[in-house]
């Protein structure tokens, strides 16, 4: 077989969501693209703020006036030292730590990032504790390093559940990877969540000699709709490393620029650093794009209107409510994590079915409501709406899921 | 220990190379930048050409005026469909066959094109054969998906040698990685070289059942010094495909912008494709950077001005000419390829002397003149100097190199 025989395989398990994708494609050829209720997609529609197309139009000014030299070339790996400086100030003020420029590696975006990572710290057959429901990407990222990803379940608010990450512990560990706030359900852990799990840590690690790292995945975490905002996991945890990017904060998932933050007297941290330049370099990212980063370290304070999705998350309750379908309540991020509901004369006994996501999302289809099955997302009876479509949209789905839950029989 | 075994080991070999940057960083502080002759690396010094500043301004002040609509957001994985059609236009030119927008894969750079290409063909234990010298972090690339780099040597002009090529064949072999122009020799493959490997590789395939890949790494393809310019590889092999980037043409390394182009009619080609982006999306890259798709797509006749180069390869020669040091004459890309010449009173029989290229690269520095050991391309004796660096500093290097062959005793 001239292709790799594991990516023919996850082309055939992929073939599915790229089947969803044609079908959606179809159905707004058909019926409009205004009259297709699209919630199946992570991509960002708001434009990202004013301050980044002015800093573009100055840095092109300035390249077009002769005024640069160089800023097009190749820096070093981890990136221009004054723009790690600039993300380590801001960092150290997210994190509740005092980090330095050398804390900071410039990434091609939040995915380049987690890559980069799992490069560095996983031997073969190590293991990647991961808490259900997750983005199904993780299971590629930590596959193409030769390591495993491990499932745990999480509570039924969808928060970490200690104890089933505590069981799941072992020499194997080498890593805890949560994404807060959470895609696909929303939930952001709070700061006594994450002590909490860094004193499992911290014993485990006492225990075996073998102190896990905690890999925070944050390209949503300033997207939040609750007070205090998504607590540090730097502070938290000694052993704990941030991956983030711009992708949502100021819209720039197409730019691919995010960045590693590694909490200073993390174990072995020179070669910790040296690792993860290394791994940037092999893995062929060779750096974050150059104009992206100095774009980003010029706008620090900057974010898009989290306003605007607050409003369609609160548009999208409604909806949601008056049709008659549970959800768990987003804190943060762009999505609705919502149950299947029990059909017409089946059992009301919600919390107990595992309804068939497939099926609804199959059912929803028929009234141009698009979302994606939880299974894909390891969590059956499940599903995901993602909100970053525009409020007319949503508030025009609510006839349409009135519609569609009449006929959920 | 915390992090992966083999970076670890990876970071002690690849200590030397650190070293002697940080050397050379020491001595430009102690005598000052102008003072050493630094051509230890290919960072292309040229500035984009005036067309590139041009486009980018362009976009930007569309940008700021409101007129796009989520031209940083994401697109389809393999890039804007725009802009692959505007490459395959330009592929199909400079590879003499026709291409449409479905044969290229925009890619982070040519390193991030050749990580996507080796994940998608390897299977563990896969070999990808390789002439030396090659550049060192072909070794990384493979090794990255679990291949194995089988390197054969070339002959004394360097030139591809087929007899080494054919005798490592066997039905492990996926690929065969090519690099032209190359580094560090310069050399370019002729294309009579070029089908001759390719009758090779089809009789091994039609024996063997598995038809190799033919991977053309070609970054330099438009810095040449010859008439005829680069033999394009998609005309002369079937199942080739070729991965490049505007690192060196429109001197962009630090944007990472690259492109794969895969030959139409290539074995299993649907599947090949598909692999290719599901590679792009699952190794983190997601999508080549957006911005500077858009702005390649614009620049498919624009390229820095070669005559620059020459003129610098010149002058190199003449210096290296008047020293006494042997070297490789460059028919493309920035690199003299040099061999250590015979010590003073020592055998004069140049071609028969494999030298210690760590002792003369050692012995240089002590005159300010910084290069790069063959032995980290694959082939002691030999050393490496890059010239993308200003014709007066070449210049300025002839006295040190001549005062440096006066002691070498």
């Amino acid at each position: 077989m001239p292709i790799s025989r594991s990516v023919k395989d996850a082309l055939g398990s992929s073939s599915m969501i790229r089947k969803m994708f044609e079908e959606g494609n179809l159905l707004k050829k058909q019926h409009g693209a205004d009259k297709v209720f699209d919630f199946s997609i992570g991509n960002p529609d708001i434009e990202p703020p004013d301050a980044f197309h002015r800093v573009l139009l100055r840095f092109a000014q300035e390249d077009a006036a002769g005024l640069t030299k160089g800023v097009h070339g190749y820096m070093p790996n981890p990136g221009f030292p004054a723009v790690r400086d600039a993300l380590a100030k801001k960092a150290s003020r997210e994190q509740g730590v005092t980090l330095d420029g050398s804390h900071i590696i410039m990434t091609v975006g939040a995915a380049g990032g987690l890559n980069v990572v799992f490069k560095t710290i996983l031997n073969p057959a190590d293991e990647v504790i991961v808490p259900r429901p997750y983005f199904m990407e993780y299971k590629s990222y930590v596959g193409n390093h030769e390591g495993i990803l491990r499932e745990v379940d999480s509570l039924p608010d969808f928060n970490l559940d200690l104890d089933a990450i505590s069981k799941a512990l072992s020499e194997k560990t080498a890593a805890v990877l949560i994404n807060s706030p959470h895609n696909p359900t929303g939930r952001i852990y709070p700061a006594a969540t994450l002590r909490a799990l860094a004193e499992i840590l911290e014993a485990h690690g006492k225990k075996t000699g073998r102190y896990p790292f905690l890999v925070a995945d944050e390209p949503y975490r300033e997207i939040v709709y609750i007070s205090g905002g998504t607590p540090p996991v730097l502070a938290a945890y000694r052993h704990s490393i941030s991956v983030t990017s711009y992708s949502k904060s100021l819209s720039l998932p197409g730019e691919r620029i995010g960045y590693i933050a590694v909490n200073p007297g993390i174990q072995d941290e020179e070669d910790l650093l040296s690792g993860l330049i290394y791994a940037t370099r092999v893995l062929g990212y060779v750096n974050a794009p150059a104009l992206m980063q100095r774009i980003v370290a010029e706008l620090t304070e900057e974010s898009v209107d989290v306003g605007v999705y607050a409003r369609r998350r609160d548009a999208f309750k409604t909806v949601l409510d008056k049709a008659g379908i549970p959800y768990a309540n987003p804190e943060g991020a762009f999505y609705l994590f919502a149950k299947v509901p029990p059909k017409k004369g089946g059992s009301t006994a919600v919390t107990d079915i595992v309804g068939d996501d497939g099926a609804f999302v199959n059912h929803l289809k028929q009234y141009l409501i698009l979302g994606v099955p939880g299974s894909g997302f390891g969590k059956p009876g499940w599903l995901r709406f993602a909100y970053c479509v525009d409020e007319t949209l949503i508030r025009a789905s609510g006839e349409a899921f009135k519609k569609a839950m009449e006929t959920w029989v």
